[in-house]
């Protein structure tokens, strides 16, 4: 990996244009953002967008990239990976170099990880650790700060990381007892911290306490393969914690972004939240959207294995109500929650599903998957399929429009998409550092023909050109528009107080 | 109080009929239950009914009460009292006397009280201790025991209380942090426990870690009066937990009662579950359907303080919103949380609203409000207001037809209703052992004209004639229908089995 | 069919009892209501209950059955069928005596048919014609009446038809343009004309505008096989009228009764209303419960044609929650629209879906399958059972507890219940007068051993005892209970008017 | 009216900048649109926005405005209005220019009007006329033409519209029996066409039949004044004919726009689509938001009069949801549906509100309004107002981003926003051509410095400077991008043929 056959970086760097197009001669390539699709040639300039629309004066030592039937649209956001994490035992296979190269040769220019530090472990101190990690990244990347505890420590360093080192979002795992569980008061102190700095709170979703009480009673019973995985974990697990950290969330006066809905259950309870006017935004993963639960019955053990992540795949049906949170404007944002373990990883749970590391694969696949049964279908439009894969997560984190989007002045991660393109998905030929794929054998509609990431072609026609360490770490501010707005609403809100003389009387 | 005027014992105790009406002249009384209106005469002998039809014999010694222009139903069940109780530094000042006294004038002829232990406190020694303080009773009752803990020994008396004690349903607080509050891994184990025991979970639904903080945070920003009670418990808060129990209870396949539901957010937790066939069961007190949030704003601190309970009041919308859950179906059962305390008593929190000892009387005018608000409006029949006075109590707490019903073997628990009697409601002039009255200056249409517990007259146009521990404690054996039948969905739910050949690869 | 092998009518007509069981050591029968399950004899005398108790004295020549492990229970109320209905050009096949007796074979001791004028015809004339064809009936019976158009006779007709004829339900076709149709206009006063009387409107709820344009589309895009049914009668459809009605009965203050639901569109209808208080009764076909919409893709023309009844079957989904609408009260009757037309008959539409004639049988089989698959699945109580197969719509149609009762005084129409015996459902056994059944091949749990109408023994383990013309038309007063509260709700909700000086200025 | 004393046109033409402004010392205004806040200049030259962005160059003739403290928006468009409509037995007061320059005042610079056919009459010689009458607008302007009967010319005029004469959207009345109304067939028939142009149907939602009912029977019954008007058009009335609409749209295939949706019945009809992935819009009236229906219980008969429009004001608590609906995307635009009747119009119903000409202005305080109580209020982020405003009408009706947008080749109409001016509103003052205001002494905050209209200075800080015939009539075309992505839809859901051997026995 890494650029290859790119005759002057000084080119690449420069220019991306369509070829000029007589307007009614409609020969070519469409700007396509969340907004609206227009025919447009796109200058970049050191690594920043430098001029959109029709028939742009090309610098002579540009190089121009005929965008004749692609569709250029803003590289591909993915707000949830977690790239060579330790959990459960072993360390994800998948590292910042590979992972966000992958993301590149899928269309994906900007990932969104996470620091989770251990309980008890100081903030600043893990941040630092996976920021050292992260200096490795193809493309431009940032971090969530995970709260897995909580002292005085916990609220300075949330502020610190805040005010000093970019970050906006923390995440709250309300799984995983007796590990990074988040208990209700931790929930609390942290939601009502996020309050005193303009941040916004995020939240894996299912009840720990349930979820540890049935994999006990499933284990005990019998159901130590993949298949007590789901069964353990089943969808009004999660609805239940949707809708307390919801609850909280409104009570105490913040925004909230939910990662990985994955069933009705938790669909519903952002569906009432919202009804109410309150900020909440969903995320959903691709594979949740395309793989569903039959895969733990599968007789492979290991087939079955390589798809226990949490929340685990769901019914058709809840699959089809996804696609319909995406419709309505439920659900913002596409993600992954890639964190790939191979087989031998796997293994470790061979015999009792609760040692499987849970997680799967995806970067790379997501905005094929996306376009091919978002699009193709008529579900999604081209402009809600960029809103999706790529602007609602800039915006909701902050980074819009310098992500997100192709205007003059914004970075210039592009994906030069093929509409009608076709591949067929395998890990024989994927570019994740992962031995088993999800999608095995998908064949999706919609490929990227060239992906740029800060102007330079990182992918290109099937050859990935991605650097190792040439990604940067992008800062995030606080208080995004919307929190603006519910900081208003919680000043609106202040009751008044009542005044009354003293009682008198007597006192038991 | 207790008996007075009543000539002969005997002949109260043989014998209530309405006397013989020709059809179609008809001139007097109807038996109304839940399910029909008809004309016919009651007869009770030795405490039982022994005969309902038209134009009974009745035996020579028998008294006879004429029923004309009244209606014969059966004896309210509130399902939610606590008379006596320790709480707060203080004691209830109702005691079971006067409680069931009180109820009596109103028509209620049977509460379910609770037993309470501390966390820590034997669940046995709890149970005999208000098993000792109710036998003061003058009508029958029973108790619902809480579980406000967990270790083994919890589990076991569990069992012995359903075996031995006549103990078919456990109480969990999801409110009162560093008290009484059951946290989430007791929710889950005492859940379980019932399931085991076919028993029925019934929560006070308020998440304590929200009251908590928001208690701090209202009394730091100045609201210490009773105003801060509310806002300190806000609608949210009682919807977050609502839903969580009903989860719980969905997960591990057991029924659920709801006590006290006061505001929409509870309601559409109970309305998605039983839409999805769950059995949930929801309570609400007479005083939430009437008093609305305005009077935690009273300048008179007595009476601010006076309605300090909780959940507290809502505004007239949730009212609204509740009468509709009744008409439903969606709430089942109508209560009191009949718990007392006389203004010296509320005082102990006059520098502070958390230190207001939670409760408000109202035992004695429950059903008068109901038929007022609830029947004189058309919101409800006639069978709806026995139905949610009495009959739903009885099924969902396995006594019905003993209790709740006008049949033949029943108790002859009975209320004569005046549905044209009127009566202004008054601390001054009711039967409660309590300085206060919520209600007070409400003019009632629709009252009590006889009431008879286990056929004796208690309340006879306006007279009280109950006897000191005369009451009697209620067996409620476990496994009431609906819970044979969520054994049954148990069973089918059970999963399949997956068979697979063992996994040989490597592990890492 | 008829009487055969009942050595003595009067031992039948006096006597039905369970023998005397010790308490504690049950051996038998159980009494099961809506509302119980209770250890019981249940003496008939001259075709009316006149004992229910335990160890009743048997009179000496009363014929006993042995109901050991049997359940006794309330003979079905079918509130929904047609027998011998002149429509789509022939006549169904099934008359009132092989109808009525099918149903007691089922369980059935009560159906409620449809008179169904034809636009312009008297309502009068078309009542008498109905009665008349109903006079051969083996079991009791009643009309509702259908309004098909409007004039002041129909008018006056609904009031003769309530005053002198027993009749207090009238029927709405919102399908069958150019036919049946009943138009807005027709609706709305027919509604309202219901209110002046106190009878139920009830409705077939699909759009008949957009289905006549789908059934041309269809057609003429070569959907031309039964296949075309559904695809012209989407649940869209259903749900388009069912809130239309519903919204209609609202706003002019009556109750409304929606026959035959079938999808979660309409159910949502229904939801929303009972939520807002709305007194609106759902009715369920047994056939939508368990037979999905790959019936009209069937290769056989003739399976997939007898199929064709409206609203058509719909997917799992569907089915699912229709069982789940049962489950919550949200469907208060069971039904089978029995209409049956033979093979011949539905092949006048072999070329053209739109001339297949709609209907299905069911009759017998509605008890057993609802046994079957919602009993014995967990899904319902015994005592729901009984609910939805005859209590509710007793009490809808107001005729409890004459009918859909176990109690003195009520009609002896009885079913012994054997809940573990098995049937295997085949037109080749069946006695309705159909060369179909949509059930076939269906292996039932839980048949009629015994079934009694008005205290005669009709059905006795597999052998059929009806007499033609046995049955008797059941008259059906007018305001019901809840209509009596509706009443009072109209009354509460007139509105203030507002007093104004006139208006003196300029006029344009 | 018109420009007065605007020194230079040329100068007016060719710029509106803010003056420069170093970041971190944010002196001043900021452009603010339906995506982001951005500190920029903007130039506009020959009408059309030339140049967005950060210390432009200025043109040495361009005018500059300082926008130091305002917000640069687009100017809003008012997708409803009815100018100089005749109507029940008048004509409306305001005409396109005083109206169009009453907008302009506001802050609007682009109506979209109705050409209403009466029944008939030819929908081109229709639209002829109303373009005629539109000559004298003085801002943009285009037209919706309402379909209120049905033939082969109405099918082959909405071709003709669609293709030469720029019309995108077709209304339907769904209420005013006798007059405008469409009825079912009508509707279905539209709509079906609209499927075949690309074009999107328009509702106004209300049942018709049972308004005329309702009317006559609150005449009756002696409410005939203007508390007879909402009575007789209750918000269920409206629930109906919303879901209907829906339903059809849905069953057809075509997306749909509901216009001024009042309440939570149509609303949950909008939901309950929206979350099935179906393209509905909503539309609601600044006039719904902020006015209740205690209007029409006003003593003084002139000021209940003047608030007849249709749907009427509703409760609070709608107008609770209403806000809600903005916030959570439910509710697209906000229009006015101006039609202005002065008093002596108004008394034409001084007997007999059902001959109150319908309807109220507001065409110049909807922005001011929607700012006051939506923005201040902590409701909606700046740039959700311009999206509610401006830009969802331009996505929707196609004419984006030459209308709702701030950005290079847009049409310069502009509003220079100052967030904190305030006015109090009063028929005294506006530019209105109607005697009244229903926002009479309203203090809003958030109001337009400056108005531009194809970049000349319309408004400026109070003074109009409009000019009779300036606007332009906008073509829009069909097939915006939602609904090349519905017909995609519509493809992919054509049902599979089955294929079957000829029925071949016995036909009846």
């Amino acid at each position: 990996m890494g650029p290859r056959g790119c005759a002057s970086r000084r080119l690449a760097a420069r220019g991306v244009t369509r070829r000029a197009l007589a307007r009614g001669a409609r020969r070519g390539g469409v700007v396509v953002t969340h907004d609206e699709e227009k025919l447009a040639d796109v200058l970049c300039v050191d690594g920043r967008i430098a001029a959109v629309g029709a028939n742009l004066d090309v610098p002579s030592d540009a190089r121009v990239i005929d965008a004749d039937g692609l569709l250029i649209m803003p590289g591909g956001i993915d707000p949830h990976t977690h790239m060579e994490l330790p959990f459960m035992g072993t360390v994800a296979s998948e590292d910042f170099f590979t992972g966000t190269s992958a993301a590149a040769a899928g269309g994906t220019t900007t990932i969104i990880d996470f620091v989770i530090p251990a309980p008890q472990q100081n903030l600043l101190e893990a941040y630092h650790t996976w920021r050292g990690w992260a200096e490795k990244s193809a493309c431009d990347y940032s971090f969530h700060v995970a709260v897995t505890w909580w002292d005085d420590t916990v609220h300075a360093d949330m502020g610190t990381l805040t005010r000093e080192h970019g970050v906006n979002s923390f995440k709250h795992f309300m799984a995983y007892k007796n590990a990074i569980m988040c208990d209700d008061e931790t929930l609390v102190n942290s939601f009502a911290r996020c309050n005193e700095l303009g941040a916004i709170p995020t939240v894996h979703a299912e009840n720990g306490e349930l979820v540890f009480r049935l994999q006990k009673e499933m284990y005990e019973r019998g159901y130590v393969g993949p298949e007590g995985h789901p069964l353990s974990r089943p969808p009004e697990v999660e609805g239940e914690a949707a809708n307390s950290a919801i609850r909280i969330a409104e009570v105490l006066g913040v925004p909230l972004y939910l990662v990985h809905t994955s069933c009705e259950d938790a669909l519903e309870a952002v569906r009432r939240a919202r009804s109410e006017g309150q900020r909440v935004f969903a995320e959903v993963l691709a594979q949740h959207l395309v793989i569903d639960d039959s895969v733990y019955r599968n007789p492979d053990w290991s087939f079955a294995a390589h798809h226990v992540m949490s929340p685990p795949f769901r019914s058709k049906r809840h699959q089809g109500l996804l696609w319909k949170g995406l419709q309505s404007g439920l659900i913002h944002t596409t993600a992954t929650d890639h964190c790939c373990f191979c087989t031998p990883q796997k293994a470790m749970g061979k015999d009792d599903f609760r040692k499987i590391p849970n997680g799967t694969g995806g970067v790379e696949d997501r905005m094929s998957v996306l376009w091919s049964e978002g699009v193709e279908t008529g579900m999604l439009t081209p402009s809600e399929f960029v809103a999706v894969t790529s602007t609602n997560a800039a915006k909701i984190f902050n980074i819009f429009p310098r992500k997100g989007s192709v205007s003059v002045g914004a970075d210039a991660d592009l994906v030069l998409w093929d509409p009608k393109g076709t591949r067929t998905i395998s890990a024989k030929t994927h570019h994740q550092k992962i031995d088993f794929n999800v999608y095995e054998g998908m064949e999706v509609t919609g490929i990227p023909a060239y992906t740029l990431s800060q102007g330079d072609v990182v992918w290109e026609n099937g050859e990935l050109k991605t650097q190792r360490g040439k990604g940067r770490y992008i800062d995030r501010p606080c208080y995004p528009t919307y929190w603006k707005n519910q900081q208003r609403r919680n000043e609106v809100a202040v009751p008044e107080k009542v005044v009354r003389a003293a009682y008198t009387g007597p006192v038991a």
